[in-house]
């Protein structure tokens, strides 16, 4: 029998399952919206019936040993979704308590930068590594650290909220309420905000012009500065310098061997790799120097979200 | 037969070092000059004696087990102290690997953060804690991270570096040669030049304009503050509001139960807690709302120094 982790992103758009073996083999994966249930209950009915068909595609000597999840606002202690801004379940959704009325079998839910930290050690580039972080740079910045080779969770599951470390007093909105947290910065909409505000300040031509805050994203930017856009470049320099001052801090934290970069803005490579390394360096402490990797995460390419919620089933075993 | 622990804390200027048992009571302790040897074998054989002098005081029935040490720039991996500031001894110094050709027993070194951090969940009010913070306020900021039940050393043993967070570009200069470090801020030192910032800044009448930097220390701030002295409350409420903002920050990265202070800033009680506590509870991310506890540390009234140390040996147990 081979066995099989059911892996789950749950988006504020999209739900992303699939099944993945130890070795990060997919054996079928879809999609589902998950914005068209806004019952709770209907969401579970649809996610079951997409695990059972997927199940159902498998030949008779595979075997399913566990599920595991990554959500916005998840708690693993709990097994719940809180409060999820993003999610149309509103409150306290009792997530693991009714799944396993479904499924006979261990469920693990957790955020999705967690998920992704823990999927960077099963599937990724940390395997070896003890003590190291997974930045997720998306819609928001999330965080996973593991230090002492376990993943920290912190009192009540709610460490590694890195992208609500407060970085400017009076600075931008963020979707907390609060002004001047970190992803606001830092985030693949953080570089957008960046971009809208040179082009506010700024006389300089850009192709950024024309687009509108709602239509611009990350890829644009990326093209844009690869064009030579002084615009588009300088909000990459913008991004990484805050990007690279703040991991010098958190470095004073955990002295991570890796700080790995995950999700869409990551996916610029060079154009956000290169101001980060060069601040990171320029502020870490003179006794982590060369004692701090910045990597691509090795889920970068590979379907992460899939991958991480099945990491976490593995992690248990 | 009793087992008890040796532990040491070495300072700057003083060497204590005590016999103490598991339940934290002290069977001997005395002090010696750390300056008084600049060569690190003439310290050792110092230390030794020490440790045989208070050895020879125990009843037979009485069994050592193991040594246990604070130090400045401690690395636990290695067992070696590096580049100590506040030490003579220079360069890298292999402290466990050449005091155990003088005890056949465990020797364990690590920072004095670090200890006091084990010191808390060992003797103090940590017990029942899996995941808590230290912050020592003396002459510096130090501090010790526990997650999971563990303490975090990280990559090569530097984590828990607080002190050393940049909190202001460009702003006061830091042992370290970098300027706006949080502990250039927040300690018995950093209350002291806020002080002298205030009584630079303001015309207001103060005792604190009587004392040279050198002679003025953090009781006189404290007996001041209770006088009602303007500046030395506003030093406090400013102080507060520092390090209360701070912590903030550092919850959102490992979602500590409990954060406890400890060291001579500390000991003033409300002056330095209620402020701090103000400013933590207006800054924390809603969620961490009553989930994070601020506290005196267990060890401010006991020999903290000593029992750090020696709550190495037992953690290792």
């Amino acid at each position: 029998m081979k066995s099989i982790a059911v892996g789950v992103d749950i988006g504020g758009t999209l739900t992303k399952v699939g099944l993945v073996d130890r070795a990060g083999d997919l054996y079928g994966n879809l999609d589902f919206r998950t914005t068209d249930f806004p019952k709770f209950d209907d969401y579970l009915d649809e996610l079951q019936n997409k695990i059972e068909f997927l199940k159902g595609q498998l030949r008779s000597n595979f075997s399913i040993v566990g599920i595991g999840i990554g959500a916005p606002n998840a708690n693993y202690y709990r097994g719940t979704i809180e409060h999820a801004a993003n999610l149309k379940w509103k409150n306290i959704v009792p997530f693991v308590e009714k799944f396993r009325k479904r499924f006979d079998l261990p469920i693990y839910i957790t955020n999705d930068a967690n998920a992704a930290a823990i999927g960077e050690n099963i599937y990724g580039n940390a395997h070896d590594m003890k003590d190291f972080m997974v930045i997720t740079l998306g819609t928001g910045l999330g965080s996973g650290i593991v230090s002492n080779g376990k993943l920290i969770y912190g009192y009540d599951a709610q460490a590694g909220e890195l992208g609500h470390v407060l970085i400017k007093e009076g600075g931008r909105q963020c979707g907390t309420g609060r002004r001047g947290c970190l992803e606001a910065y830092v985030s693949s909409t953080g570089i957008k905000r960046t971009v809208f505000y040179l082009l506010s300040d700024s006389m300089a031509d850009s192709e950024l012009r024309n687009y509108s805050f709602r239509d611009l994203h990350g890829e644009i930017i990326t093209k844009a500065a690869e064009n030579g856009d002084v615009i588009a470049q300088e909000a990459f320099r913008m991004t990484g310098e805050i990007l690279g001052k703040w991991l010098a801090n958190f470095v004073a934290f955990s002295h991570p061997e890796a700080v790995f970069l995950l999700g869409g803005l990551a996916k610029s490579g060079k154009w956000i790799f290169e101001p980060t390394e060069k601040y990171l360096d320029q502020y870490l402490l003179p006794y982590y120097k060369n004692k701090v990797k910045l990597l691509p995460s090795g889920m970068m390419d590979k379907n992460a979200a899939i991958l991480g919620g099945a990491a976490l089933v593995w992690d248990h075993m």
